[in-house]
């Protein structure tokens, strides 16, 4: 089936992190300044209050005033998919009206994801929910399918209901899944359907069966590199920098990704700020950050400069 | 390790569920009624806003209302667990206050629950903000421990640095892992730490172990028998007792629990407002009522009179 387009463009976005002042209350001012770096340094996009921007461990008051933020700071807010989903369906209806009056180019949603082994007609209801609850015919709604984190699998058929259920509404997915079956099968199975790949370890692949880009915690960093692949995704040097990509991504891998993201942009920008991250999670010790620089040196991997 | 108590007394809770109007929002009156009517019949204490209560599936203001509402019906307060833990730290303080305000006798507090492998020094940080934020002496915090809903196990060893370090206020756990040897294990280690069964086919047991009681799901139907294998556990007596409860208990493991009490009470009540249910949960379907109920009847269990 083919779905009906309209939101945001493809290409590379970054979940962004979210810089904390010292009371791990969001720090709007350095936060700006790391969306301008990264729209400056290979990002088309941004996915603002995602996974990677700890945004759960804020509270609805918080993540608005972030939205609000953003927005007065004159960014290309079309260019902006703001993650809305919580447990609650009013608090993901509230965020979700908030962005689009922000002028966002789409959202992105998590089921409601404390329950467990609920049922496809439940995860519908709750996305019918959402949307009817915000009510706008502007609203372009990106699933976001984390089952790692919500222990919820959106299967395909779920996804087929909810593109017939709400065909301009419900435009595309970021699929966290890290399993690129599942990614390909809805990349051939849904035209037009906005398919990111959760990795830019899969960027390449997505891109030639159909997907439109991706969206990563570590393009925070390897966004110059994505962007070279985006830029040339269907010529055949794609596929060795591709490579180099896939392999500085993956020195990631060892350490818990958010922290060590914050570590590695506090260590190029030299601002201490950057360490601070909010419970549950907990900053990278200094012994797993030596070795992190370690690797991330060996592998002759450097930051664009600071703005 | 001996902890200092002072909570609510022991015994057996209903983690009580939540009705629900006909938009899906708490029905306050129609939930004091089933309170009083838990309490009535067999409650020593309920555990307000737990998982039961489809806590997570509500805004914080909505939770707000709901301890408002019991607050105002004159309810035992002090008998009164009410479930505050939320993924993000400013809403669990915030919950966590009113419940205060309120007169509970105590908090149930989630880890925040969005992200999963967590360090123990992430989730200690994340009890010790709630604690400090909340920042009263007259705080009672019970841990909630639900790994298969949170995907985060809170160890024994982390449960004994909690008491250490605060010892007036980390009084007790419900531990709904399901894990005998665990719970068990707490039971013995921690003399003076409240534990509660998460579940009443444990009950007798932990009792027996040194426990103070249990909090289900299920003694929102069952609490009559759950009284007398709590009145009567240091007799001999008490062996069969649990076993019955064991049994009609064991009837409901086939169902989404939450669905199967609630349309176990409309069929009781004669109140079709028990099938209201909020998204991602579902309403249980017709065939499988059917079933459920020919098991309950077949076991020849009946529920106390309405109030």
């Amino acid at each position: 089936m083919t779905a009906t387009t309209g939101g945001p463009p493809g290409g590379v976005y970054a979940a962004a992190l979210m810089p904390l002042a010292g009371d791990l209350s969001p720090d709007p001012k350095a936060l700006i300044r790391h969306y301008r770096w990264l729209l400056a340094n290979g990002c088309d996009g941004l996915a603002v209050l995602g996974t990677t921007g700890e945004a759960n461990s804020f509270s609805v008051e918080e993540r608005l005033g972030v939205i609000d933020a953003v927005a007065a700071a004159g960014l290309p807010m079309d260019r902006m998919i703001i993650g809305t989903g919580c447990c609650a369906i009013p608090d993901s209806v509230r965020l979700s009206r908030r962005a689009l009056e922000s002028g966002a180019g789409g959202v992105l949603v998590l089921p409601p994801f404390y329950y467990k082994k609920v049922s496809a007609d439940g995860l519908f209801a709750a996305y019918r929910a959402i949307i009817e609850g915000v009510a706008s015919p502007k609203l372009r709604l990106y699933i976001y399918h984390f089952p790692l984190m919500t222990g919820l699998d959106i299967s395909l058929d779920l996804i087929e209901r909810l593109i017939r259920a709400f065909p301009s509404t419900v435009v595309g997915i970021k699929d966290s899944s890290g399993n690129w079956p599942n990614m390909e099968a809805m990349c051939r199975r849904f035209p037009g359907f906005q398919v990111f790949a959760g990795t830019e370890r899969y960027l390449l692949a997505a891109l030639r069966a159909g997907g439109v880009g991706c969206i990563s915690a570590t393009t925070n960093v390897t966004a110059p590199l994505a962007a070279q692949v985006y830029a040339n995704w269907h010529r055949a040097q794609a596929d060795s920098i591709q490579e180099r990509l896939s392999a500085v991504r993956a020195i990631f891998e060892g350490y818990p990704a958010i922290a060590a993201l914050k570590r590695v942009l506090a260590r190029h920008s030299g601002d201490s700020g950057w360490l601070n991250i909010r419970p549950p999670l907990s900053a990278l010790g200094e012994e797993e950050a030596r070795e992190l620089y370690a690797k991330l040196d060996a592998a002759a991997f450097t930051l664009a400069k600071a703005a």
